[in-house]
């Protein structure tokens, strides 16, 4: 059995967006799955210093033009949400909750919640919002609202925001492929090299 | 006549020298020439806040793994050279000095100077290097050491250090292409789409 890919992502993040909806079909091509991971950068940033793209001079103003083009160039639709960044810590935890009973639909769930932020521009930090679209995929909306808001998900989420770090993920979207780490959605070509032909 | 691309890299960017072997053949293939721009990210980081890879915690040591097979995904030789980053201002002023005269010269003088840092880890800060350089190429090696020396070659790498950060150049390397913006060695195959088939 090939291992799987680790995926890492934050629900802000829209190089993570676009990733989100290439690797699985890019993996299951060369016959990997793929372990979705959202983390909260916010976290990861206060040990690398990192900032949000809005905060940054100029690349802040570059990123805006680029995401959107890199959004057509892999074919996806795109749009830049009214508010950003936003919290990621309602649809990472309703993610993890469904994950550990059903991971493809919680892979389902994921790209749901990143369409309704980057191309429906709803505001997915919202509880409410999340359960909705939870429940537009037939999942039962109040048992996605008590798990966003217990201790054991914020815990999860936290444990899962620590060891990604511990692991050097410093961005969004980030992989590790056998140990090797990729990151950033323009590395989807060298994943792809890397699923095809072994280590390069 | 179509519009050239300009194309703006600092000596010291790894990824600038990926691009810098890449862009001109893949210009060529639309029938578009490119103008060099190198300039001196340090100064750029001083508007933009920005730091050199090896400073950067986590993203830095990914980028030396990053770098490295980013260079065999492109089928080029790449060595990190032992003293990272250096200081341009030799190689850029020899370039801007032979720019003025023979273009093509010019970026051929670039790519040797780039190949004689990361392949060859040759220190090409020192302007004896740089002359020894050009020297291999059929240049004259004091002629090139007077123009490094030279305030008219200073005072041109800072003008066009400036009007690049004026147009918003914030890294390496950085392409403008029929007014739009391209960041970063794995923008090549955007800037091939868009020579391909106009904006997109």
């Amino acid at each position: 059995m090939p291992n799987p890919l680790d995926f890492y992502f934050d629900y802000s993040s829209p190089y993570g967006y676009i990733a989100a909806l290439k690797i699985d079909d890019l993996a299951a091509r060369y016959g990997r799955v793929v372990r979705w991971k959202p983390v909260l950068l916010g976290a990861v940033f206060k040990v690398t210093g990192g900032k949000p793209l809005p905060m940054l001079p100029l690349k802040g103003d570059y990123a805006m033009i680029d995401v959107a083009r890199s959004a057509r160039f892999h074919g996806l639709p795109y749009r830049q949400p009214s508010k950003f960044p936003i919290a990621g810590q309602a649809p990472s935890r309703a993610f993890y909750w469904l994950d550990d009973r059903d991971p493809v639909r919680a892979h389902e769930l994921a790209r749901a919640l990143y369409r309704a932020y980057f191309v429906e521009d709803r505001d997915i930090s919202s509880p409410e919002t999340t359960a909705d679209i939870a429940a537009t995929l037939g999942l039962d909306r109040n048992a996605v609202l008590v798990a966003i808001g217990s201790e054991a998900l914020k815990q999860r989420l936290r444990q899962e925001t620590d060891a990604a770090i511990a692991r050097g993920v410093f961005g969004s979207p980030y992989f590790v492929v056998d140990g090797e780490p990729f990151w950033g959605a323009d590395r989807l070509d060298q994943i792809g090299r890397w699923l095809a032909t072994g280590p390069f």
